[in-house]
């Protein structure tokens, strides 16, 4: 078949108006929110139905045309960047809330629907779903299970895979299978667990079913401050001996208060070297004892000031600053990197230091922001795009704070997986053998190797082409994590 | 090479003394705690590292003999049945806590470590393992893993795959492979949760990295009594409804009351049509108003007692006598069959009313005692092994049961696995092309069908003898669910 055959029998599938060939459209999707890399499809789609997507696979297939699935892009690893000349299955109109058991507590979407949209849906019942990336707003559920997104509550609550029980999922020979069950416990071999997190290259997942979480009788919010990074540090690990399992505890350093403060004024003290977001929640009686027992251990811990948010208000604006944290480095560089690695909560300290080796000997600031209950970080290397080769000492800047979370015993990814920015760091990761058995599974479920191809395993060159000149790194907009 | 000649081989690895090769000694290991089927060994070998396992899987996949993994033999779905013929590999010795890090609650274990001594070994520290099987003083944690085994205590903590962070197994390959890491999301695919509940058909597990969670301040036992089953289960619906989380909602039938008082004793009333064992854990602060919401909610559906545990004598009480229901059976039949599906919450009442209807149907009584909290439900079919054709009724009945399991939206199994027990019930629940997947992916990890073939997926010919005449059907011992 030629081309316009190919085009023409896709065209037929989705409808003109929901296939996109011109190269200008085309430029608009050659990424996700990791800018470094990127590739131009030969077609974009936008069907509305598992049968629809399970015809473009066959014609896919039929042509040996690779195919990549694309949530709303906000991905940081690339999951969703296109193989040049692949075909790119978008999900914005896949977005029906297709059924609520509030009984059962479980909802049925399809992969499109936003994050935020399904627990704003399910508010007034008194649910909401709990993943909750900083991209809520944007990303989809879909996207979410893809690349098992985490979220500041997830410290509490677990990652995407604890909350979706089934997908429907369309596989790269064209079957159409459903993975897992409503129960708590799928019987067989758990494909729904595997599938989740392989980052497209098993399968295109078109409909979940996901528990919903009541929500919270209520919650408490509250500031503590520190002159050391340290001190701040050993609280979080001091915290989570207690036994106490707070709903979310977020760690922010000093360039990122001064940033935040810049542009949100969140309240946050200009002259701290580390502040402490952490929330409580559940039965006011219970949270009560555990606030008295958390500004224990920040007092301990040499905390130079802790506060409660009084008013609905004030906890906004505490949390306002987190989330728009990303947004904000934008007063103080004109571009970042923002990195993913997790280390054991006891080593944060000494793995916060190295960055700052790291930093100094690159002459790139690096700033923090992230999910210190669970110990997951977010490094984040500021930089000037403009300034020539500055993109590729970014990169190899890095690869050096990925290589020292796995030093400390951590990994590569806490929640924004490998796609194609930690391949190469795979292979420091894992031995030979491991990354032969995840190849082999791989290759079971993926035979013709057509589902976004050259991500997650280092078996292949590196078949995208780094983004050049000016406009390769994201700027703001806080739909980060 | 010859049978001599393997078994020398076998014997150079573990030493004479931890080999058995005698029919008396193989016989000892011919079934789990599903003893309908048999399997006779060729050999029974207790390897006491990884390396000598690793050394026994090369010899085994030399000589093309099949390896089955047994821990302690307490699973009941026969995952650890021997096939004829094959190498049992027993993990007797492997039973050392390699290193707890109290820090960051983590545990490494050797596969062989009874799951209930890692928590004496931890509880002084404030720390328990929280799976929790009923057969938690005998079952090994490897075994858990290889079964994703639950528990009483799982409706709020989880089952076995949210406690194992990282395992070191053996595959057929005789490579040696760490899966999932020490953090909260491992980079790459999930191999961790995919082999977990894999029931030995991937690998041999030999270590592993477990969660350890802190003890909870305090903790309440109630106990509520019914005379209407259908009550009770309403009652579980609702209580999950306020949001509430207890630590575990058990359910037993007027049977199983009526057993267990006549051999322990627990305080049951011998008139209720049912009763639910409910559990609360957290801080005193926060037990005391759910307390009174789950009363509440008992006392709407109509409860005719409600009790909580005033003495820790008294719980204890309350406990023995759901932990000792399954041995109780014995007093009032000579054996039973004890099965394993999950259904809806919602479906509970309408599920039970269904098993009624099949138990008189066969003439067979059918007994409930189950982790109400998830749906996972155990019914018992009570019968006399004795008895010509019985056996072979019970697993017809059993089969029935699980239909209607999966005919009220649930699944085949909670957490006792399929094993050999419900090879041929997986076609209801999965279809042609699900199936086919989950086998693709098997054979892929498993290229030569030597690792504990003949379980989970139905692609084989029934290869284990039921077990003839009156020695198949357990009973009693109150190792069970």
């Amino acid at each position: 078949m030629d081309s316009a055959g190919f085009i023409q029998k896709l065209t037929d599938v989705v409808g003109e108006q929901f296939i996109h060939t011109e190269p200008v459209a085309l430029r608009t999707y050659d990424c996700d929110a990791l800018t470094i890399y990127k590739g131009v499809p030969s077609a974009v789609v936008l069907p509305e139905s598992t049968e629809e997507v399970r015809r473009i696979v066959e014609i896919c297939r039929e042509c040996h045309v690779p195919l990549i699935a694309r949530g709303a892009g906000t991905g940081l690893s690339g999951g969703a960047t296109p193989l040049p000349g692949g075909v790119l299955v978008v999900f914005t109109r896949m977005n029906r809330i297709l059924e609520i058991d509030y009984e059962n507590h479980l909802a049925r979407v399809q992969t499109g629907v936003v994050n935020l949209h399904l627990t704003k849906k399910t508010l007034p019942h008194g649910f909401h779903y709990a993943p909750d990336p900083s991209s809520q707003a944007a990303c989809t559920i879909g996207g979410n299970a893809a690349e098992n997104a985490g979220g500041a509550h997830c410290l509490k609550y677990g990652m995407t895979t604890n909350h979706v029980l089934e997908m429907t999922v369309v596989l790269p020979s064209g079957e159409v299978v459903h993975l897992g069950a409503d129960g708590e416990d799928a019987p067989g071999l758990d494909l729904r667990g595997f599938f989740i997190g392989s980052e497209g290259t098993f399968a295109i997942i078109t409909e979940l079913t996901v528990r919903l979480t009541p929500n919270p009788e209520s919650v408490r919010t509250m500031l503590a401050c520190f002159s050391q990074v340290g001190d701040a540090c050993r609280t979080v690990s001091d915290v989570i001996a207690t036994g106490a399992v707070p709903a979310a505890m977020e760690l922010m350093d000093r360039y990122t208060i001064e940033a935040v403060e810049t542009v949100v004024q969140a309240g946050y003290p200009r002259n701290a070297e580390a502040v402490l977001l952490i929330e409580l929640d559940g039965l006011p009686s219970s949270i009560k004892p555990l606030e008295t027992l958390i500004r224990d251990v920040c007092e301990k811990n040499n905390c130079s000031s802790f506060r409660i948010a009084q008013t609905e208000e004030e906890r906004e604006n505490l949390w306002m600053g987190r989330k728009k944290a990303f947004g904000a480095f934008g007063v103080i560089a004109p571009a970042y990197y923002c990195l993913d690695g997790t280390v054991p909560r006891s080593k944060l300290a000494q793995v916060l230091e190295e960055f700052e080796e790291i930093s100094a000997r690159y002459g790139l600031r690096i700033t923090n922001v992230f999910h210190a209950g669970d110990g997951s970080l977010h490094p984040n290397v500021l930089f000037d795009d403009q300034a020539p080769g500055e993109t590729e000492r970014v990169i190899e800047c890095g690869a050096e704070v990925l290589r020292a979370c796995i030093r400390a015993g951590g990994v590569l990814s806490g929640e924004h997986g490998i796609g194609l920015e930690k391949i190469r760091e795979m292979k420091e990761q894992f031995d030979e053998p491991t990354l032969g058995i995840m190849e082999r599974v791989r290759d079971a479920v993926d035979q013709d190797g057509l589902m976004n191809p050259g991500k997650i395993m280092p078996d292949e060159e590196h078949i995208f082409p780094l983004a050049s000149g000016g406009a390769l790194a994201r700027m703001g907009g806080g739909m980060t994590k």
